[in-house]
């Protein structure tokens, strides 16, 4: 089975700039074929990249028709010449394309802190811009990867009575990943219609369900960037209470599909685990506990090496700044219990632990023992592979 | 020069019990001649092993004239009977010892959550006590070694007038080290004498300036204990006003001594990095910045590459929760400017950063140009050691 992502009015493309040290995809562009409601969410990083500065002040018009991307440099701490940069990439895109500058947006990704290579980006544009496809999202996908072994690219379709629409995205990870938000960059595209005040508020519910439960490293990149383009092409509206529904459960779908893509393909990963925390006093706690644990290298070294060391489990819980009791703390890896009552089960109900550290899906579950809240918080293990790959990034 | 680590009137010495997998001595006894002055400071965890428990309950008396510790098991996480096994552990050695049972204070470190040999404690006590000798500290430090690679121990004389005190420690880190505190044990001995208020303040302050600025990979043990006794052999006392400064500059020493042999030794680290932050506001944000950058995993894996890659700092800086300026920081290597008003310093600066970090010690000092105050953090690098290390901990 071919994976064909596109979706009605999108046309996309990319090829080889020369911008990364390989001879890989390195830019590309995004194009409605109409003016699309746009919408974004952003990094939390104070430190934020020029591309960022930028969207944010173009977004607010809740208009673009395209995006222009590039990988292997982040346009990030390269202050007013950074922004000029930015704005020369859409300016050429725009050129390109033949519409107006302000409806281009602009996402990097890459090294921080070297001058974009502006010249090799607007010399690719024209020839993007002449082989913009309806199955291209896939090579944009291709364009984004840094240190990503895989493009993530995921595609829905639904059926309103006898109209459809659909629900595309392409997204990168690999590393730099934690919540508000994950570094990653992800591009939606639909053929629903909405106000840009809907379109923002399913966008941000189905961001804080998928990208914000996720983890690598704990690091929160200067370029996270989500931008969701919708057309309206389908004939259907958001303003359709039907379709609404629909559309929020396709994109919460999609989303979370990509943010696991994510964790999966986190630098160095050979597990994908999830953390649930559950009987808590409120979901704050439950979450604050559950990046602990996510975050605790020794935590995600233990799972590297496939060792039930629950004991490490415990201390992060109990380093995590929420009261806890440990006498009421019931642990399961999988389906076993061990720990009961904040004591180890034995070595029996270890060695069946292990075991399930042995699976590249995992499930982690902590009762808290203190109230009905719950959280979940999806992440990987730390293997000497993210060091390798992480000390040797830029050489 | 044989390191001599010797206090007048403490005699100790440690043996090979078989609670760990190879043979080095795990079981070790430190004895003061006369009860003596005791305070300690212990983990913030809220996971606390039993050994802590026990400690925290019996040092509010003051007095105390023997530690007993013991390596390869925590005595964490194993409920009413570790506990037990605690204070059957410090029964064993106050019935070798001959001294009543609460003058005994116990400490364990090692792996979490499995039930204490208590057997071969109780067997190797009386072979440890007949053979305490005043040079046996050191065997000490060598029996409270986990996953260290050296044994940490440090001494210091000084002069007053016609009398000299003393203060020996010894110490173990290497992983979970993080402040309030390092996952660590230490004991310090000395001949001063003192009240318990004026010792724990002592203590209080020297840890404030040693332990609780060092991080390795931010996860904070169950075990961490400082215990300190002063036996008031010396005939000086912190009654003394000169011998209270003379003293606190010592301790001070010695335990900041220490604090950098434990980072030095951090698992798997190649290099010792101290991160000054300067130009904050307040102290509390310098210090949150600090440990946001010595705990980011793209830092410090970065560190381990000698890459200058700055761009990870800026990036950390920017996510600390802090308000902070981009465009006011400045970060130096060593005495090399590689960032100035947040960009880049170009090429020339990058390679001569980098030069920097092919040294085994190096401060990063990063200025925010927010207001006058400071904060040191001490860390290792993130190495594919580190993650060996912890994957393959317990098997």
């Amino acid at each position: 089975m071919v994976l064909k992502i596109e979706v009605p009015g999108f046309v996309a493309g990319a090829v080889a700039a020369g911008l990364r040290k390989d001879q890989r995809r390195d830019v590309g562009v995004i194009f409605s074929k109409v003016p699309a409601c746009a919408v974004g969410v952003f990094t939390t990083n104070q430190v934020q990249a020029a591309p960022v500065l930028l969207d944010k002040e173009r977004i607010k018009s809740g208009r673009a028709q395209a995006v222009v991307v590039n990988s292997g440099n982040a346009n990030a701490c390269t202050g007013p010449g950074g922004v000029e940069d930015a704005k020369a990439m859409a300016r050429a895109a725009a050129s390109a394309l033949g519409i107006a500058e302000d409806l281009v947006l602009v996402a990097s990704t890459g090294v921080i802190g070297r001058p974009l290579n502006i010249a090799a980006i607007e010399g690719a544009l024209p020839k993007i811009v002449g082989q913009l496809s309806p199955s291209g999202l896939l090579e944009v996908a291709e364009a984004i990867m840094t240190t990503d072994t895989f493009p993530k690219a995921v595609s829905r379709q639904e059926r309103i009575a006898d109209k459809s629409f659909t629900v595309a995205a392409v997204a990168k990870g690999a590393g730099m990943i934690r919540p508000d938000m994950a570094t990653m960059l992800c591009f939606v595209c639909t053929d629903v219609g909405a106000t840009p005040k809907a379109l923002y508020e399913s966008l941000a519910r189905a961001v804080d369900g998928s990208f914000n439960t996720i983890t690598v490293d704990g690091d929160t990149s200067t370029n996270d960037t989500v931008l969701m383009l919708a057309n309206g092409l389908s004939g259907l509206n958001l303003e359709d209470p039907a379709c609404a529904k629909a559309f929020q459960k396709v994109l919460d779908e999609v989303l979370a599909t990509l943010a696991l893509q994510i964790v999966e393909d986190g630098e160095g990963a050979t597990k994908l685990v999830s953390i649930l925390v559950k009987g808590a006093s409120c979901e704050d706690d439950a979450r604050q506990i559950a990046y602990t644990v996510a975050h605790s290298p020794l935590v995600k070294t233990a799972i590297f090496g496939e060792d039930a060391n629950w004991g490490r489990i415990m201390a992060a819980i109990g380093r995590a700044g929420v009261a806890i009791k440990p006498e009421t703390i019931q642990i399961h890896f999988g389906e076993i219990l061990v720990v009961k009552d904040g004591q180890g089960c034995g070595q029996s109900a270890e060695a069946a632990g292990t075991k399930v550290l042995q699976a590249d899906r995992l499930t982690i579950a902590i009762d808290l023992g203190m109230g009905s809240k719950t959280a979940t918080v999806h992440t990987c293990d730390l293997s000497a592979d993210y060091v390798k790959i992480n000390a040797d990034y830029r050489t």
